[in-house]
């Protein structure tokens, strides 16, 4: 066996992760179960569902009352107004609103369908209708979730949050990177020579999006049996410095397609 | 070791690809080389690239007349006239022309910067200034490539070929599948149950893509060391169909952002 190898295995067997339970000790004893203990260098790639579970992150729709703004849009676009209102909570400004789609940019910058407010594989109890919303802060939530691992197991790993989101010219979800800690989520490559010494026309590369698609392919859809993989032998670039996954999202004024 | 794991090989070790230059050959031999003979189930992932100097897609600036419209856009961008032309003998439409980027859907649908006009990694010689231009027919050349590469080694493999791509509202680039053959590039999970037996709000998956971009972290952008990559273990979901990347490309009248 010669050249750079990755491998990417998924975590399984997590329980049904219910508010306030630690993550970290969880996905621990995952890689344990998988026979890939953490080690340095390992890349950890967490569903944003689990992490919005543990933090939380629900809403009851039948607390929710729809603004009129929010009835207008449901009505234009089928849906129901207090599933829009929690949509409209969640989001800066509505990029898109027709045939039935809602994109938006989240109060995080994150240009998606529907604030990333999702009602798949969200338990209901008691006649509950909750929505579960994307973390507050997905960077920081891979920045304690990296931390805590790295307390309780010594491995100096970096953690990506993911979640599945649609392309403006594309058919099909993609997994996209929504937090990210020790990672350079974003690689400058400007000045860089290419193979005959001109300067590369690419410049930047966004390897945390690269990295979550390629974790998106082992987690399914349907399920959440695997709501974490664990990449091992990811090629880091050599000095670059590590980089939050907000630094993916295109500023405002550089955006022409608003 | 339990579970599902994928692993991902750069290939190494090509030489500089030449117009008429047979891939196969040339990737069955790196593939042995890296002690990983090719399987039923692989995914061979070819950077563009490479398929394109096979197929000899150069075009030399020195024969390119601009037009009008190409030196007027050329002015505004601060461009090559003669690039521009080239640009634009490959694009179908102009989506974009703005702040020095020309975001085309080229002849293929594919919305992109530059219609993959490139000029990195590119050889010139006795005073060229050639510049490559993506296959005419990803999805066929992707097509031939597995047909042959199963004809020479009798393995049933899948073959992506990709190239790195901006997005609309994220920063850098993420390898992208432009063709592909004996891949669900695309699939359609919907009516699938959540594991709460609730219709999946995520419908659609763009496997090739998440597989392109993840064969991106390992190829590089700077040489071409590794033009291509090899996945072990892709998960490919039960009783779906082979789609062409074609199948990515969404339709004009559902586009949102034109």
């Amino acid at each position: 066996m010669t050249g750079r190898q990755m491998t990417l295995a998924a975590l399984g067997g997590l329980p049904l992760i219910a508010p306030g339970d630690a993550l970290a000790p969880l996905l621990i004893a995952a890689a344990e179960r998988a026979g890939l203990p953490f080690a340095d260098g390992d890349v950890l790639v967490v569903a944003q569902k689990i992490v919005s579970k543990s933090e939380g992150r629900y809403v009851d729709l039948r607390g929710v009352s729809p603004s009129a703004r929010a009835q207008e849009l449901a009505a234009r676009l089928g849906k129901d107004p207090r599933h829009i209102q929690v949509i409209l909570s969640e989001s800066a400004e509505i990029v898109r609103a027709e045939r039935s789609v809602l994109i938006v940019e989240t109060h995080h910058g994150i240009v998606m369908a529907n604030a990333g407010v999702d009602q798949s594989n969200v338990s209901q109890e008691g006649g509950s209708e909750r929505v579960l919303l994307l973390p507050r802060d997905p960077d920081g939530s891979a920045a304690a979730l990296r931390a805590e691992i790295g307390r309780l197991t010594g491995a100096d790993i970096a953690v990506l949050i993911n979640d599945s989101v649609g392309r403006a010219w594309r058919q099909g979800v993609v997994g996209l990177a929504i937090g990210a800690a020790g990672f350079p989520s974003l690689v400058d490559r400007r000045g860089s020579p290419d193979m005959f010494g001109r300067p590369l026309e690419v410049t930047e590369i966004a390897m945390a999006d690269e990295l979550a698609a390629a974790a998106s392919l082992l987690m399914g859809q349907a399920d959440e049996a695997s709501p974490a993989v664990l990449v091992r032998g990811f090629n880091r670039p050599k000095d670059v410095p590590d980089r939050p996954a907000r630094d993916l999202i295109r500023p405002k004024e550089m955006d022409l397609f608003r």
